[in-house]
């Protein structure tokens, strides 16, 4: 999965050029008025997405997009949005939009509203972002995770519900001992009890779960106890884990863990040099190489 | 705090009218494309906000912005957003975007440049939200509500911080009971911790916490553990708590504890009859009254 958490502070320069600013716009911020900045900076944020997508799509099977990077641009981050979830699916990849939302029940329902479906308004539907999937937060309980489950079932889309993330602090919260069992573990039975009405026929269900590369060593636990759940494994590169870790996420079937990439492909460059294109496909490449021949062996062993 | 979450389903008549789509316009949807549906929902939301902060602004201190409600109308609905926030300063109040956001380090630091501050790039500084306050969720740890809570005092805003919201499901995750002890005392611990680098002439905290009403009972234990911390607490009204149970809350100080209110006072024309924009006005003059009146009682004795 390539995650796109793009920085204006860091595109990539064929993007800044392309949005129409130029390298020597990009040189006199005091000639652009407020509105402007924010315009000309979510078209170059759009054209960074756009040409990472083209670049490193074909090794992917999604992308998955930050919502935060676009959201501190207000209403044209907004656009730049749309319009990379428009480009994903030109390029054949699913959509998970990484917002990581969660509320109470008549919140969720409306964010569920906004990232899968639609909102009925006396003038007819506002349709949402049409995502494949979202990531969601289950700290306010199963109530409240409802909403957004049913409604990414009822649009065939997925429900990755956070169950144990790959920063540093989650340990405090996710892991921490107790006599019953911790709070990541008490997440995945909730993660499979709100799946098992929407297992398909590959036998994995529409609701999979956030478990943190950085943690390799929980996976077989956290696997065995959601067994039908696709896992969103992050952290990988920047953050540290390794695929070779990954191995128990694959157990039921060779997409039952989807490894999301974000800075270690699009700031491939770093380490490669060269063309940031040429080197975010190659890091791409070598990425989905290594994955696949991991979940196949996992996968049938 | 007058809370705002507009349901276009529910939009105060006059709402839809002064949006520029009048009723005639709302019985003929099909007249409208796909964008002209998403802007005229969007106008009319704005509208309708703005009309509820001019009926009942006036009993309160603070709007608290349903960031769902206008998220899922998309870019339009970002604008409507910033337009709620303009006139809540306009009338004086202060913003709390409600957002409920957290994710790893990095990308909480977007959510901040987003609500509280602004995002630099090549063409200059993208401003965000503006906003006075934010909440946040804290099931990542202090590693990721660092970024939230650093841009906050930086902004001289708050972050409210959830501990027990107010939905029923909440009792699972929150609540569970442990021989250490449930995770809403930790989360007031941690809350506690981020907060007291942040403490003003009033005692109070620029971090505070969501502690919901429906839980009157937590309130004096939840105040022992966050001396220095404002709490937001909603679930007057529509989700069933009660004012007087929140005296536990103004102990330190009559602006410790915050009580927003949202249907039970923008819907206040459902039980009351009448104009909707009186309804408002009344509900939130009688609430104000009852809370200050405890707030005082409780913060002198």
């Amino acid at each position: 999965v390539l995650g796109l958490d793009p920085d204006p502070g860091g595109l990539w320069p064929a993007a800044l050029t392309e949005a129409g600013a130029g390298p020597l716009a990009a040189d006199k911020p005091e000639a652009f008025d407020r509105v402007g900045v924010a315009d000309l900076t979510a078209a170059a944020v759009a054209r960074h997405c756009a040409l990472a997508i083209e670049a490193a799509g074909e090794a992917c099977v999604a992308v998955k997009l930050q919502l935060a990077c676009f959201e501190r641009l207000g209403a044209p981050g907004w656009r730049a949005l749309e319009a990379t979830v428009w480009v994903a699916r030109e390029h054949g990849l699913l959509v998970i939009a990484d917002g990581k939302r969660g509320d109470v029940p008549v919140s969720a329902h409306a964010y569920a509203q906004a990232l899968v479906g639609s909102t009925p308004s006396p003038f007819g539907d506002v349709p949402g972002l049409g995502a494949d999937a979202f990531t969601a937060n289950p700290l306010l309980g199963a109530d409240a995770l409802e909403p957004l489950v049913d409604a990414a079932a009822e649009a065939g889309a997925g429900c990755f519900v956070l169950v144990r993330t790959s920063n540093p602090g989650a340990a405090e919260i996710q892991d921490r001992p107790s006599p019953e069992r911790p709070l990541h573990e008490r997440l995945a039975a909730l993660v499979d009890v709100l799946g098992r009405g929407s297992v398909g026929a590959s036998g994995l269900s529409s609701v999979g779960a956030v478990t943190g590369a950085a943690r390799p060593d929980l996976l077989a636990r956290l696997r065995a106890l959601m067994p039908r759940a696709v896992l969103l494994l992050p952290g990988v590169g920047a953050q540290g884990g390794a695929v070779d870790d990954l191995r128990p996420a694959f157990g039921p079937h060779p997409a039952a863990g989807l490894v999301t990439a974000s800075r270690s492909i699009v700031g491939a460059v770093g380490e490669r040099g060269g063309d940031p294109a040429a080197a975010a496909r190659a890091a791409a490449d070598e990425l989905r190489t290594r994955t696949w021949r991991i979940a196949v062996a996992a996968a049938s062993s």
